[in-house]
């Protein structure tokens, strides 16, 4: 009973046991123009003048979308660096005072309950108010690009608790960083701000109407994600690539620069609040939320290693996953679970600085921010709290940066094991947070060790003696062999380095570990959004499906409608709950299923609420004709079917679509090959293909 | 009497006066598979492993292209840094000579003489052997990224005249760059390697037989391409960027990887055989043909400046080339304009330097190369000689990082002045040469006179103190001006500066640049395409284009072929030359003309040519069957129909087209509105489109 498409643009032979599960959950946003009458009549009124006006407008949209992300950036940034100051001020204050009298356990329970409280209220707000604000929410914002609606993942909502969420996680301590919910964060005030109006707040401000639609939207968020990278990393041309490399499927000239504009004013609005916050206006040193900071010298290190390591956290972070599904799914034991991390890290934190006895001479410009004496002699710190007692983000730098010395080995080596496994198990826990600084961090920290190893090596020590660059490439591979992306993440690196002579080693250990580690298992993203089962339109047809046909992968049978079709058909089709599918193809009665357009259930809800019926419009002449601003106006929260009261006598009228449906619907033989078809979807963005045979008439239809 | 396809993918109703000019002298490259039973049959019998090694050669290809497009690229650098030299230093020693006898005017002949001599080498090979190399080749190989096949743009013999031209127009002292000319040469070497033979020297390695046809082509061009500018500039990303933007229409993330390593095999190269070629292997200081050096102070500049100078320049060279095209067509013609123009060039390049009285102190580190004294004290040099007595890639980057002082406003303003001029006047010239490195000169020179003026009037000079920023903002504005490249030229200039903070001041300046010059008049590059009378096929349909629809737009009447034809029919139709057309509907013919598929001119060849008649293969049983390597062999060079010999008999035989055409084309209503139509072309690279009714027969059809 279902129409004669390619529904929700997935690859329904690849996982089919998810099937069912996918049609429901999850639906295609729909990114071809329903170009009915309605639609070019609108176009056709429109003077040139007027598309220069929406041009203008959507210039002005990315602006904001650029703001606002890099405002939200600010703030974060701001409120994490307080909280964290705080908590590690007392913490340092109560070590230093335990530490002569002894009870150190003292500090260690401070630590943990201070960590566990943050925590606590950052899991409670995700676990019990918004679950989709989880995680770093680039997964979701890559199938949002990809074309898949993910409900509720650009919401209001979704954004508060986002931010808070992502405050309380980095304050509390946990291996996360703050960069990659600031992807998701942009994504969200894109959706919000293109459309003029929130359904939460039930605020319509009556602007931007004309981009009350999934192509528009859908083209916003782009520019919102790309603003979020941009403000996170400090890379513009990063943030594009982005967007680009995880959504675009049509390569637009136009809104690829202003995407660009988008980024471009985040990063500026992030870097000079933050300035003035700094109490250095002007000085415009801050682009992202994380800089690496300045590599100067152009020493090539070509230092090609894998991403086995990225591998093995994708793998652990798999199964971990998985169990995570099956056992812990109650909102109450989510917040037990990630306090329970949060307490763990801290003791483990607490542990390691504890027996460490790594200690450094206090350089004389302070550049650590809390040094811990502990038990070190006077004028030294204690180097492994360097690494655990920081935010992770001045941890990559100092791991960066540091003159050689500043570490030895065994912290390096015991700081990697602990991090790598912390942070694995933080990742999935219902906390808004990202896995960017974590996985960076742990490849910094291999990165280093390798560099001092290899310099206690090599005769002539002086060409290999910064490890803070074998930092910068472990901290790449690392990255690489997790999240995988390729061009996207190049640049983001060499713009956060700000350095473009890094580009060339980065490229290569980041092209290695991707390949070593897709040798094992996928990214981690793609193993999340699997996990979701989430049907991803990956970017080209499996090699080997040149054996399948339009007719053997579409859903059969279709269910058809006439063009002027009876109103009770309509409704009984719409509220069948065993098929819910959202396009219909309309056809000629008399020629036997001819296609003479598509109708979407989308449509068809506004006309029923309306009750655009053929009997009621020569009754009731006065009543005004049907606008497309009346589909617009119930975008994109359409009615259920349910919410509408049809009479029995109302059933038996009849309804017009010839105005309504589009005329001009794609279609494909039936014997068209899955790689074409895929093309097709990929390449256009479709929601519904039409699938007929050489008569036009639609296959396996059913009225 | 041609087909019913929107044919060779230009919008006809903008330019029809060409539309005859367009349709014999360019093609459309098909982006599109034909996907007929012989493909189909191929692939399915193509394993799992058979696909990667597929894939492992295109990676192979894409580092040989960057490899040799890198090595390329060096030689025009060693041999444009060679001759220049042995000029400078033959003409400065008889400067030097007669500045002391008097008798300048000596000097002034030999510098004519030098520079015509090496101008008329680099015009005569030009003109008289390959047209197709003249100028930077930009316009061209967008055109060809674009989808539309220029004629010789990507032969052996253009790759050839090319270098040599280019390394005779830079060394004969023109106003132009060797930057441009490398993305051509890119686009050649790609073209050449990707399919494993040369035509012109009739050598057939039988290797990449697979990538023979036009995706796989255009694909490799497009990495071709991002090679060269990433040799030009050192910019991959740029490369990558510049590719993307001109040319992609469909976004493939693994075709970017690929483009992207290509690019930084090119950059890698080019930096590894200079850097040895300069006696410091290993230091890879050299990544581009022009590196503009590291700025590295971070005071952000905004200056607004619009790029009215650029659109003045291409008014100017848009008369200028209309007048070319009028009166300047003969080779005699064009070589004399040439070597006109060089000395032309000398002696007002001479006139300057004779009449300026700029002398500037010898620095301790000779950064000077060839520092002239003329008139000037001992220890002085003149400072007009650095901008016009040097190749142009040296005095770009005198003007970005030479010390406030070094040149006086009226020096700068004069050079501006004539430069301008100058450049405009060589752009167009029949000699390979590229506008990228004038633009910046002309650029950099008025940004560092702004500079300086400014520094003049503001009380504080101090912060305002480095003419240098300006110079590089000014250069951005100039060049944005005239090619209008937008993200691609601001990742270009990026990372050819070395410093990401430059970033947002060049692109606010490269946007204002575009919508001030895009107010006057387009881009330098798309006034050549549009001189040329190429069908581009631009972004998106015209706004206001909703009102035609594809039967509109579509040729007509249509030549139909039936599934089996009389092969007197199919040589008839493919000898007209009133209609020289390439696609052709196939049709059942008891169905009054309903779709079966589309056949190729070039496949009809084929099956001409190997005389594949039905009643041929009943009597000789043991002829072998036609395969897809039949039609790969003769790719790209297809014999034209006059050269195929089918006697009086064979005219009566019979042709089966089942096998061989496309049984699976794209279709579209005739309602359908051109911004529908234009989307499906651009989106999948079309080049026919069958335009049916709603019986899915083809719309006025012939047979």
């Amino acid at each position: 009973m279902h129409p004669s498409l390619l529904q929700d643009a997935g690859c329904p032979k690849e996982i089919p046991h998810n099937e069912k599960l996918l049609s429901l959950k999850y639906e295609s946003l729909d990114y071809d123009n329903s170009e009915n009458q309605l639609f070019l009549e609108e176009e056709r009124r429109m003077s040139f003048l007027g598309f220069k006006c929406l041009e203008i407008s959507r210039w002005v949209i990315c602006g904001l979308i650029g703001f606002l992300t890099g405002l939200i950036a600010c703030c974060i940034d701001i409120a994490v660096e307080n909280l964290a100051g705080v908590k590690y001020f007392v913490v340092k204050q109560n070590i230093e005072k335990f530490t002569e009298v002894g009870g150190l356990s003292i500090s260690l329970i401070l630590w943990a309950v201070l960590n566990a409280a943050f925590v606590m209220v950052g899991a409670v707000i995700v676990a019990f108010f918004e679950p989709g604000a989880a995680g770093s929410g680039i997964p979701q914002i890559k199938c949002y690009l990809n074309g898949v609606k993910i409900p509720r993942v650009v919401r209001l909502k979704t954004l508060v608790v986002k931010v808070c969420g992502v405050i309380c996680s980095v304050a509390g301590g946990l291996a996360v960083g703050k960069e990659g919910p600031m992807i998701h964060s942009g994504a969200v005030v894109a959706a919000g701000v293109s459309q003029g109006r929130s359904t939460s707040l039930k605020k319509d401000f009556k602007i931007f109407e004309y981009f009350r639609r999934d192509t528009e939207k859908r083209d916003f968020v782009s520019a919102g994600a790309a603003a979020g990278v941009s403000a996170a990393f400090g890379a513009p041309v990063g943030g594009v690539l982005f967007s680009l490399e995880e959504g675009a499927s049509f390569w637009n000239q136009m809104l690829t620069w202003r995407i660009f504009f988008a980024s471009m004013i985040s990063t500026f609005t992030l870097n000079f609040f933050l300035s003035i916050y700094n109490k250095k206006p002007g000085d415009l040193s801050s682009p992202g939320l994380i800089n690496f900071g300045r590599f100067e010298s152009d020493v090539s290190v070509c230092l090609l290693l894998c991403g086995l390591l990225g591998a093995l956290f994708n793998i652990l972070n798999y199964w971990l996953t998985i169990f995570r599904i099956r056992y812990v799914h109650q909102p109450c034991l989510q917040v037990m679970e990630a306090m329970l991390v949060a307490a763990v890290t801290a003791t483990v934190s607490f542990a390691m600085i504890y027996f460490s006895n790594d200690c450094q001479p206090l350089g004389p410009d302070q550049s650590e921010d809390y040094p811990l004496q502990l038990f070190c002699a006077d004028g030294e710190y204690n180097s492994m709290a360097t690494a655990f007692f920081n935010t992770p983000e001045r941890s990559v730098r100092s791991l960066f940066h540091n003159p050689p010395g500043s570490y030895n080995p065994l912290t390096l080596s015991l700081f990697t094991l602990t991090y790598f496994f912390l942070a694995c198990w933080t990742y999935g826990l219902t906390v808004s947070a990202g896995v960017f600084i974590p996985s960076l961090l742990i490849g910094a920290a291999w990165g280093r060790l390798f560099g001092i190893l290899l310099a206690s090596i090599t005769p002539d020590g002086s060409i290999w003696a910064d490890p803070g660059k074998y930092a910068l490439i472990g901290a790449a591979a690392q990255l690489g062999g997790i999240v995988r992306m390729t061009l996207s993440l190049t640049v983001i690196m060499v713009e956060a380095t700000g350095n473009v002579t890094y580009g060339l080693p980065i490229m290569l250990v980041l092209l290695t570990a991707k390949i070593v580690g897709d040798y094992f298992v996928e990214g981690l993203y793609d193993i999340h959004i699997k996990l979701q089962s989430v049907p991803f339109l990956h970017l080209e047809a499996p090699a080997t499906s040149h054996w399948l046909t339009a007719r053997e992968v579409m859903s059969a049978p279709v269910t058809c409608f006439n063009r002027i079709e009876k109103v009770g058909t309509i409704v009984d089709v719409l509220s069948n709950t065993s098929t819910n599918h959202n396009g219909f193809p309309v056809v000629v009665p008399v020629a036997m299923g001819k296609v003479c357009g598509l109708i979407l259930r989308s449509q068809l809800i506004v006309l029923l609420k309306h009750k655009v019926f053929v009997e009621l419009a020569r009754s009731r002449l006065t009543q005004r004709k049907l606008q497309l601003k009346d589909f617009r106006d119930a975008y994109p929260r359409f009615p259920p079917i349910q919410s509408i009261h049809i009479s029995q006598d109302e059933r038996e009228c009849m309804m017009d679509l010839t105005e309504f449906m589009n005329p001009t619907p794609y279609t494909v033989p039936q014997e068209t090959s899955l790689p074409r078809v895929f093309k097709l979807f990929r390449a256009l963005g479709l929601r519904h293909l039409v699938v007929v045979d050489s008569e036009n008439r639609v296959s396996y239809c059913v009225h």
